[in-house]
């Protein structure tokens, strides 16, 4: 499965963007995929396309409203592995013994 | 107030790495910054020199037990801003009126 | 138009992955879109699907002999800018009048 | 040796930022330190510390002139080899048997 975190917003809008990253959350919730919301972006698990294809979404929404959009996509695939939204957090919790801030 | 993101790892021990991301996280977690594990990274919230204490100490831990490292780090300073950790999401909550996975 | 850097890697190989990376490369050459290569990545420019189907096709090759990738991308569009691949650096060294590294 | 790619600029200042990054590119200029400015960021060689002190240099005189920064860094450090900013490259020319664009 694979594990993909991106941030996606306008450079052209001025300091505050809320506005329009909120349109790519409403699609990232709408997908149906498992994602998780963090503080520098959002994590999706699931297959190349399924995930590729939010990306392309909040990118043509994205795109329909500035003119100019700024975006960093990491990604971890990994063979045979599921759950790992979860499970990579829940590992370290574990190699460490500590109750680690999630 | 600076959010910084940042995964770092060995890419010379094979495809589980989490016994050396270990000990990334025990540095952050004795860091006393306010902090967010996620599964593509760790948030640090605090002043630059602060944050890219921690990001130094992993380098220091992790290149005296590696051959080869990757780190890909991502920054969002904004004037004037505290508690973004917590903040960023609550907003974005607020916006689309939804309970959000976080 | 589209600016998408990126680089992608198993990371189960070792310290050494041009190998692997080297299969990419022939990719990204077969592509016929403009592209650089740099010593972090390769910036490709052109429409967003353009790109992105390159993307897609040295993760297909990769995920077929590995069972661990990583892979980062940064995108810059901008509404009505061509060119970019040789534009944005000729912007700097005018803009500083210095003949920077490239 | 390290090799540090990043890219800097402020996010309140409109879709051009070219008077910005310019600064930035004056102090990596004038650092002494090898480094090759790309279409999405600039390559730094060298130690650790020689290239965190770049970065913290634009961060310092970015944050004087902006409300809000984002900043993007990948580091690959590898034991033992030297002169990465022009030998990556070169080795994926070799591998390949192609004239790679760069």
């Amino acid at each position: 499965m694979l594990l993909l975190e991106f941030s996606m917003y306008p450079t052209d809008k001025g300091a505050s963007v809320s506005e329009y990253v909120k349109g790519n959350l409403e699609i990232i919730d709408d997908s149906g995929l498992p994602y998780q919301l963090g503080p520098m972006g959002t994590c999706l698990e699931g297959e190349y396309d399924q995930v590729m294809d939010v990306v392309r979404q909040c990118y043509e929404r994205l795109s329909a409203d500035s003119d100019r959009i700024a975006c960093q996509i990491k990604m971890d695939w990994r063979r045979g592995h599921v759950d790992r939204l979860q499970g990579k957090v829940e590992t370290l919790k574990a190699k460490t013994g500590r109750d680690l801030s999630t």
